[in-house]
C-alpha cells in the first residue's frame, strides 16, 4: 500500500547495527512514503560503519544506543526517544535484536538456552512495555489499528512455529533458538490480548531465511528481498494482524 | 487399556512431593496394573509428610532427591536411579514439577521471566538428557513405541496453547507460565523429532484445571479426577502420540 508508512510517524527498530535491523532502517529511510522519524538502535552504534553511513545520508535517520538486555540502557533509551519524537510519541516499534546459538541435543547447555530466552523472549517484552506510554501517547491521536496508529512488531521464525517443527521442516535442530521464538509468539499474543484494546497491534512476523551473519550465505533470500517484502505486509497493518504469525510474503503461518 | 501399566517396567515423576505430581505417583502405586518400579521424586523428600506415607504403604515406591534446577542434584539423581531400575532403564520419564508465579503486564519482571523459564522449560530438557541413556535402555529391549518401551511426558498446560490465548481463554493473564509452556511444547515438539526414532516417545500433557497448590481452590478437577484421566491417557500411548499435545480426556490441544 503506497502511502501507509507516510501515515506511520516513528518507527523503531532493536539491533540495526547489522542484518536485517540496518536493512529495515535503510528502506524505511529511503522510501517515498518514508515515517518522519526513524530511529535505530545498537548496542554501539558507533561501531556501525553501515548505520553511520546511513543515518548521514538521510535525515530524521536518529542512532539511539540500546542494549535490549540492560534495563537502564532501555530506560536511557527511552529518555532519548521522547525528546526525539515529542508529543506525537512512538508510532511503530520493531523487536529485530535477537542471536542464535547452534544447539542441537548434544551441544546444548542451560547458559546457552538461558541466554537465548533472555535476549529474543524476555527483552522485547521489556522494552516493549518501557516504550508503551510513548505508545500509548501515539495511540491516543488516532482511532482504528495499524501504522497510522500503534503497532508493536516482534521480528520471529518459522523456526518458532511448534507445528512446522515436524518432518522436513524439522531438519535444522536449534534447541535455543525454536523454543526461545516460540516463547516469543506466546508473548506476541499475550500483548495482543493487553494492548490490543488501547489501539496498539501486536504481530508477529518471519523474515524469511535470509542472508545475514545469522541466516548465512546459503539462505534463500538477501535482506533487500526479505525487507521489501516484510515493508508490505505491514504496509496494510489492521486490526486484522493483532495477535497474527506473517511471513514476509503475508502468509499467515501455524504456531 | 487395563493391564498397558504392567508393560511399564518404571516411571519417574519430579515435583512428587505434592499436588499432582503426588497424585501421580499415588495412583500409579495403587492400579492392580501398576509398574513394577514408582520412583517419586522431589526437592526434600524428607519434608513431604504424604509421600513420606505412600512410600511406606506400597512397595517398590523409591523416593530420590531431585531439584531439577541444579545439575549436580540432576547428576546424583540419576546414579540412585540407574541402581534401582538396572539392566532394564527407564520406562518413563514424567517432567511435571514446575512454577507459576503471578505476572500480568503490571507486575511481571525480568526476574519472574527467567527463573519461570528454569524451571519450566530448561530443566525438563537438562532432566531429560540426563535420563537419555537409562531411556535408551529401556527403548533397546522392545520395539514398537509406547509405556511398554519408552516416554518422556512433558506436563504441560492449555495456558502455554498460543492458538487458545485469545477470547475468553486469554482472561487468565500469566506472562511468565504462557511464555515457559508455549516453550516446553516446543522442547516436547524437538524431543519428538530427536528421540521419535530411537524408539522414545515425547509428549506435552494438559492436566486440566486442578485443585492444587498451583490451581488453587476454584479449580474445576479434583487431583484425582485429572490424575485418572492423565493416566488412562497414557495407558494408549503409541507413535501416534509422539510430538502431540493431548488433555487429561485424550483431546488433542492445538500449539
Ligand atoms: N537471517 C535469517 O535467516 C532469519 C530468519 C528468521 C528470523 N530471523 C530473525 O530476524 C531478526 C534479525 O536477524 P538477522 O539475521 O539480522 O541477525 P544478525 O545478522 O545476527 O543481527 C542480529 C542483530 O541483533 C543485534 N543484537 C543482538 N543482541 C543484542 C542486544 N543485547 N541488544 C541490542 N542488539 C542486539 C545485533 O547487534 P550487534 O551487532 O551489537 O551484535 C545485530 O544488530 C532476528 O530476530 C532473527 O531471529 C532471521
Ligand atoms: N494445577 C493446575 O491447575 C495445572 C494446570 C495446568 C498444568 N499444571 C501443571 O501440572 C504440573 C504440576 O502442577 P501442580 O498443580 O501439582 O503444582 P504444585 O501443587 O504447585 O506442585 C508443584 C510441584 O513442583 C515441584 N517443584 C517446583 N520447583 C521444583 C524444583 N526446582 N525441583 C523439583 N521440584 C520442584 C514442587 O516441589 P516443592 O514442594 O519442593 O516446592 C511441587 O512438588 C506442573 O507442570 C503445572 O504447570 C497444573
Amino acid at each position: 500500500m503506497t502511502g501507509a508508512w507516510t501515515k506511520c510517524k516513528s518507527v523503531l527498530v532493536t539491533g540495526s547495527s547489522r542484518g536485517i535491523g540496518l536493512q529495515l532502517v535503510k528502506e524505511l529511510a529511503e522510501r517515498s512514503d518514508r515515517p518522519a522519524r526513524i530511529i535505530a538502535t545498537a548496542r554501539d552504534p558507533a561501531s556501525s560503519t553501515a548505520l553511520q553511513e546511513i543515518s548521514k545520508a538521510y535525515q530524521g535517520v536518529h542512532m539511539v544506543t540500546l542494549d535490549v538486555n540492560s534495563q537502564e540502557s532501555i530506560s536511557s533509551a527511552v529518555q532519548e526517544v521522547q525528546s526525539i519524537v515529542g508529543s506525537e510519541g512512538l508510532s511503530c516499534l520493531i523487536n529485530n535484536a535477537a542471536i542464535n546459538i547452534s544447539t542441537d541435543l548434544n551441544t546444548v547447555t542451560p547458559d546457552a538456552m538461558m541466554t537465548t530466552f533472555q535476549v529474543n523472549s524476555v527483552s522485547p517484552l521489556f522494552v516493549t512495555k518501557a516504550f508503551l506510554p510513548l505508545l500509548q501517547t501515539s495511540a491516543s491521536q488516532s482511532t482504528g489499528m495499524g501504522l497510522h496508529r500503534a503497532a508493536v512488531i516482534n521480528i520471529s521464525s518459522i523456526l518458532g512455529s511448534i507445528q512446522a517443527n515436524w518432518g522436513e521442516t524439522a531438519a535444522f535442530k536449534a534447541y535455543a533458538y525454536r523454543t526461545s521464538k516460540a516463547a516469543l509468539n506466546m508473548l506476541t499474543r499475550c500483548l495482543a490480548v493487553d494492548l490490543g484494546p488501547k489501539g496498539i497491534v501486536c504481530m508477529s512476523l518471519h523474515p524469511g531465511w535470509v542472508k545475514t551473519d545469522m541466516g548465512g550465505p546459503l539462505a534463500e533470500l538477501t535482506v533487500e528481498e526479505s525487507v521489501s517484502g516484510m515493508l508490505s505486509v505491514l504496509s496494510t497493518l489492521s486490526e486484522d494482524d493483532n495477535g497474527g504469525f506473517k511471513d514476509y510474503r503475508g502468509h499467515t503461518l501455524p504456531w
